[in-house]
């Protein structure tokens, strides 16, 4: 299949990329490096040294493979980004992650958060508009965030509920209560997308994704340039993957809160598992689908844990942090969100386990010489430190 | 009060800055002629002549009235208007209808769209912002619509619905189905809104406003230089209004489809009311209320109904005309949202008849000789016009 992925440059677009090209479909990645250059401005890295560009990474990755992966260097906010990339890949599927994915990042001042909204909700727009204009039979799949649900006190279906009211019922959108201006974008874009198919009868599954943790993939055990980034800093790391590398270095794992706050979490290897399978069994024309894109939940202080017993076994020595908690959030609540239907189309999880996060500690430790402890604590609240607030 | 109006140039703005001015509150006005200028763009004007700005309003209002109206003329998607009105008037209260208004604008091409979402998202963004970082005790009155619930099988709630699921139950932000770019541009800002008084703290009235018609209000009686604009195109002119004109000039009623499309009405004379009882009732810190603001229920056709009777009453020919529908939407569906939390606050409706269309027909032929008649013919469809499309 053609296949163009926006954010081709990323954490997960990347190695996706890989995972396509290496099956014999034929890629080709749209990234204008706004996480590189995201992360920089803040004095952060990525823990694995990646090559400069995209280009060079195709380079890379066809002297190794044989295999070709075309690059458009660029911003799918300007139109003609988009357009160029549509008229020359001629895609049947468009895999979008090209977005700004941080949700501290979102809260860190006005213009940050102005620039987050425009950034997803205007590049969606426009392959939105692509899609409508120049290859309407292609099936959008976007990545979108369990964290658009927030955690309400009911179970969370995948996209839709049946809701029985006063006699008469319909199935509607599952209500959406985002917690940062950052997961609000991503609520923006669904409503955006849900329209399109509506109206216009695009295709498109809103992958509604977990907190994704993992290095490594097949592809990237081939060859070190194959490698993915690694954040670990407050503002793009996760938090599996920081309480990692913090237990590396013998700095305490940074719990905000209680740690109550429970997520559903994805390994890397089953986030692309997971597109591939969207890629594969497609939306009919006019259909809006939404999975549920994790394996597994977790609350933080399950995470901490778990990082504290391989850390053990490792012969690390971890300490937990409870930190006054930067955000407004539920510090215990009520989280059952479904997520059956990737199942269903043949997802084979793999779960977390000590072994895993001891083979993540080996990768950490490889690059341990390239960290840079000063970025990892949390300097963005999203409550001015002035007033009181209440959280949900 | 201190009261800032956003968009205090516009069809409902001016009368509302009006309307608290006479009552002796401190009013300031906010305005870059969006809606000026995007009428005279597509060769369309306002039926009602208008004084040529915000200021020249302004000196009129005072030396009939004595009643000073501050003015900003600039735009709130740029910090600085925002940033100087808030500083300046030290609002207590900030009446928002600052906003691009018009679905078919929205859709008439990608950078409308973009641009719609663009300027709705921002603005309100930067308000937020503002009312977080200058203000954060004023109370935001936002205009929301009606459109954002969509067409939904059950009855819409206010804002927020009780539901019922696999043994648990929540209080839940009422499922959102907008029918245009611009309807989710006004979802995006409920939504925006809604985090904001999560997180900050920040106070808030989203009113879902239905349809609004008519031309005066008391204060536009007492001056010609104080009637608002009206109206009367295919992209910013409102189905009563734009039937009531056609009506007068003996062009055929444009009902789109089979007009039994039903929405939400509400008078001009209602819409300044309950901005009123919104403001002297202030929703409290951190509380996102939602109003669904309109008074009377009608579908397409009982509106080009009433318009027929009341055209033949006052000697006027009336014909209907059933057009192609140039939006996708359904045409016959169930509709019931509720709307008693105005109305317990106090609102008396000035409900429509035969006699205030007769009143609109009076207003309308005073200025019949300004009427572009080639304005009036929808001219931007929802759907490519090669595609098949099925509406929900």
């Amino acid at each position: 299949m053609r296949i163009l992925i926006l954010g081709g440059d990323g954490y997960l677009g990347w190695p996706t990329a890989m995972h396509f090209s290496v099956r014999g479909h034929q890629v080709h990645c749209v990234d204008n490096y706004l996480r590189r250059r995201a992360v920089r401005e803040q004095g952060a890295n990525s823990l694995v040294p990646i090559p400069d560009s995209l280009p060079a990474r195709a380079a890379a990755w066809r002297e190794v493979t044989g295999y070709e992966i075309g690059v458009t260097e660029g911003d799918i906010c300007d139109w003609d980004v988009v357009e160029r990339a549509f008229r020359h890949s001629e895609p049947e599927v468009i895999v979008h992650y090209g977005e700004m994915p941080s949700a501290p990042y979102s809260m860190k001042s006005r213009e940050h958060a102005v620039f987050t909204q425009y950034n997803n909700v205007v590049g969606t727009m426009n392959v939105l508009w692509a899609i409508r204009d120049i290859a309407p039979d292609a099936h959008l799949v976007k990545l979108g965030t369990l964290g658009e649900y927030g955690t309400p006190g009911i179970d969370i279906e995948e996209g839709f509920i049946e809701i029985f009211h006063e006699g008469r019922s319909d199935v509607l959108p599952f209500p959406k209560m985002p917690g940062s201006l950052y997961h609000a974008s991503k609520v923006h874009d669904s409503t955006n997308i849900q329209l399109a198919c509506r109206i216009w009868g695009v295709r498109a599954t809103d992958l509604h994704q977990g907190v994704v943790y993992g290095i490594e993939t097949d592809e990237a055990r081939m060859d070190d340039r194959f490698l993915t980034r690694f954040d670990y800093d407050d503002i793009f790391g996760t938090a599996l993957n920081r309480f990692c590398l913090q237990a590396v270095i013998g700095h305490p794992l940074t719990v905000y809160g209680q740690g109550g706050q429970t997520r559903g979490l994805i390994n890397i290897v089953d986030t692309v598992q997971c597109v591939e399978l969207a890629t594969l069994n497609p939306a009919d024309p006019g259909e809006y689908r939404v999975f549920n894109q994790f394996t597994e939940r977790f609350s933080l202080l399950d995470l901490a844990d778990l990082v504290r017993r391989a850390g053990h076994e490792y012969g690390l020595t971890v300490r937990v942090d409870h930190l006054e908690n930067p955000r407004v959030e539920a510090e215990e609540h009520y989280y059952n969100p479904k997520h059956t239907k990737l199942l269903d189309l043949g997802l084979k999880p793999h779960t977390l386990s000590e072994t895993l996060i001891e083979s993540m500690f080996g990768v950490i430790e490889r690059f341990q010489d390239r960290i840079l402890p000063e970025v990892i604590m949390p300097t963005t609240t999203w409550a001015p430190r002035t007033r009181e607030n209440s959280p949900r």
